[in-house]
């Protein structure tokens, strides 16, 4: 990427992908946030820039922001994940990161949110990389990051986000972006299909925010301090 | 569980189970080791004996161990835990709580140790639940806590422990006994059929401990700092 690339957020008017827009936009970098409709999606841009002083959002029709740049995010709910990848058959290019942070939960299907479906592919993030057009690689990440704390401003973040790929070098370019934020660490949680495991995180952690009346994120501990991702 | 009841560890001569038992001595809690041969159960508790100065440590029979206590862990691999329910079928009793510290890693049938098998009950636990006598809770906890932090007596601990369960009581009576440990937070991560998420962070966990050669745990954030099992 280079360093005036902007930030893709597709389903950026969802909470999950407005929260990032707004502690990315506070970091200085700059947004493309996508939906189905340009309006909509300009409407939820200019209120994070109303929000987020000096903030550098815009917003687009998903397919015109899935081109902005070549790392992008996907921040919808699992009930649209299909539909959404599917219009974005002609967007994507090869080379492009498509960074998933779908989680399949049985809430898709009027179910608990603190239970999950099987994919048959495995995992949401297996789902996506079936479904993007050959070159395109997924990179599953930002599961376990709670739309609430992200859009707090006041809230100091102190959480890991796991990420799952298959090459180092992708989830690096994918680390490097999600540690603007300050305090989200990346780790490296191994290759694609781990994805798996670390989407069922966040049906657990629904379940004890429920108990805690909290927001609750993940960190691992026992890591070496050093750059994992150099 | 009167304060003089000793913890019955179940597999105890295995890495996890010594490791336990290690800490508990090291605290001042009784232990009694079970393994299928008393005889090798009272080796490794004389092993226990030597390396923690004042241990209470004594190696039983798994049945008999069984009955020592009202709460009793099994720490044995997926490949035997069947097998040692059915033998325990005699020696536990309604109103018992069996703590579930089963993973089902891949490697129980040569696979990897990063991967996990499907359990048709959902997990190791709800596998466990159906095979123990009418009357027995069981309670699934200790997945992520790795044997070899357990064992080094230096290494400080600071690491949640994520407990299953159907009931809030049960799980505050084993909860009580895992913070006997210091640096082990107990956290009500919900009923016993969520052990269907938390059994998977420990191939996560192994996965990333190979690529940062560490010792990784979990912890929560952003739970409030109160007594949640009072």
């Amino acid at each position: 990427m280079s360093a005036s690339e902007p930030i893709p957020i597709l389903g950026g008017t969802g909470a999950l992908g407005a929260g990032l827009a707004r502690r990315w936009a506070a970091a200085g970098a700059a947004i493309v946030l996508g939906s189905r409709s340009a309006e909509r999606a300009e409407e939820a841009a200019a209120k994070i820039r109303g929000a987020v002083p000096g903030a550098d959002v815009t917003g687009l029709d998903n397919a015109a922001a899935a081109r902005a740049a070549e790392i992008v995010f996907l921040t919808v709910p699992f009930r649209a994940q299909s539909e959404n990848l599917n219009n974005l058959r002609e967007a994507l290019r090869p080379g492009q990161i498509l960074v998933d942070c779908t989680v399949p939960l049985a809430a898709a299907v009027s179910g608990k949110a603190t239970r999950s479906l099987g994919v048959w592919q495995g995992s949401a993030a297996q789902q996506a990389q079936e479904m993007v057009p050959e070159g395109v690689t997924v990179v599953a990440a930002l599961h376990t990051i709670g739309a609430p704390t992200l859009s707090d401003a006041d809230h100091q973040l102190d959480e890991d986000v796991l990420v799952c790929g298959d090459k180092k070098a992708d989830k690096a370019r994918v680390a490097r972006l999600i540690e603007l934020i300050p305090g989200l660490r990346a780790v490296n949680a191994g290759s694609l299909e781990m994805a798996r495991i670390v989407e069922q995180l966040t049906p657990m952690l629904i379940s004890v925010n429920s108990r805690y009346k909290a927001h609750a994120g993940i960190k691992l501990t026992g890591l070496p301090d050093a750059d994992h991702w150099a």
